[in-house]
């Protein structure tokens, strides 16, 4: 998606130990407009598919979920990091260890909103490593739904957790798929 | 918002502690149509302000929070509630306590994305006591940005909260106000 590998051109940052900083875009601050945009791109990539819920994992996940189900017109529903008060009975859950922050935590999501044989697409803002995405792979195998895909604004491609969600069989769809950014400067992936 | 009262008597459910669970439609599983339709009557309540922004706080409130800015056209950014390595740089940080949680917890935001002069609209799921809000309030003043209204999707009326914000000046526009769920039986305060 050109709009997307130019607005990581423009705005993107290279912090220490490795992080894309997208905070003015895509992460803290989020443009609308481009929100618009990647929801309309993922309805024209997965056109003709069936679709049942969006699901994504709070909280940088959930505005582009939002942008995608609202197009999709289907609901979205987000995995949670954190037990909280509000959520109470049975819940599906599973373990992802966050390469970034050097930490295991727990994920999970109410077994009301994964139901059996549901055709569910996964977005998140980042794919580097994979680990949140095959704990939301593992959530949705739990509950007996069904992955149709995986949406992903930036891969890190030089990570591998994309080549291994498609060695899977998943299809996995990245916006822009960033190959290398060890010397500073930002290159893309042709696709 | 008829729309709103509706769904909290068709879905929602009382939990110990007086937590009001709307998991099935705005907070874990949210629906995108409801997102829309929230969208459209904030653009209609606030037709002829002058909004630059829309802000809120993770988690909860982001799905809404992106609903409302998309229909505005107009940026959203969410506080945090964590400090994680893609935020660097200087922040606004206040403290707000959870009655909810019991607990207290930092939020910030990045200095980058809360400027000046902005004409800031607030949103969020949940009004209760008033603290989450109270805290982004206080983000907005330290930036020497503008507070032009809050959006609350659902205030608890008996909590106080929002009476404290209107006594502020500040325009507070609640989609539903539950006025009483002591009995187990949600009644709603007419607007």
């Amino acid at each position: 998606m050109k709009a997307m590998e130019e607005r990581i051109l423009n705005e993107g940052s290279i912090l220490p130990g490795g992080v894309l900083k997208v905070g003015s875009f895509l992460n803290q601050q989020i443009d609308s407009k481009l929100l618009k945009e990647i929801g309309e791109e993922v309805a024209r990539l997965f056109e003709g598919e069936e679709i049942n819920k969006v699901f994504t994992i709070e909280s940088s996940g959930i505005a582009i979920g939002t942008a995608i189900a609202m197009e999709l017109g289907v609901p979205m529903v987000f995995a949670k990091k954190h037990k909280t008060s509000n959520v109470d009975g049975y819940v599906y859950s599973t373990v992802v260890h966050s390469f970034t922050h050097g930490i295991d935590y727990d994920v999970f999501v109410s077994c009301d909103y994964l139901c059996e044989g549901e055709k569910v697409l996964i977005v998140d803002d980042f794919l580097a490593n994979g680990n949140a995405i095959l704990g939301l792979i593992d959530l949705i195998e739990q509950a007996e739904a069904e992955t149709v895909g995986v949406v992903a604004c930036i891969e890190k491609g030089f990570q591998g957790g994309g080549d291994e969600i498609r060695n899977k069989g998943i299809r996995l769809e990245s916006l822009a798929i960033v190959s290398d950014m060890s010397d500073g400067e930002i290159k893309f992936r042709k696709q």
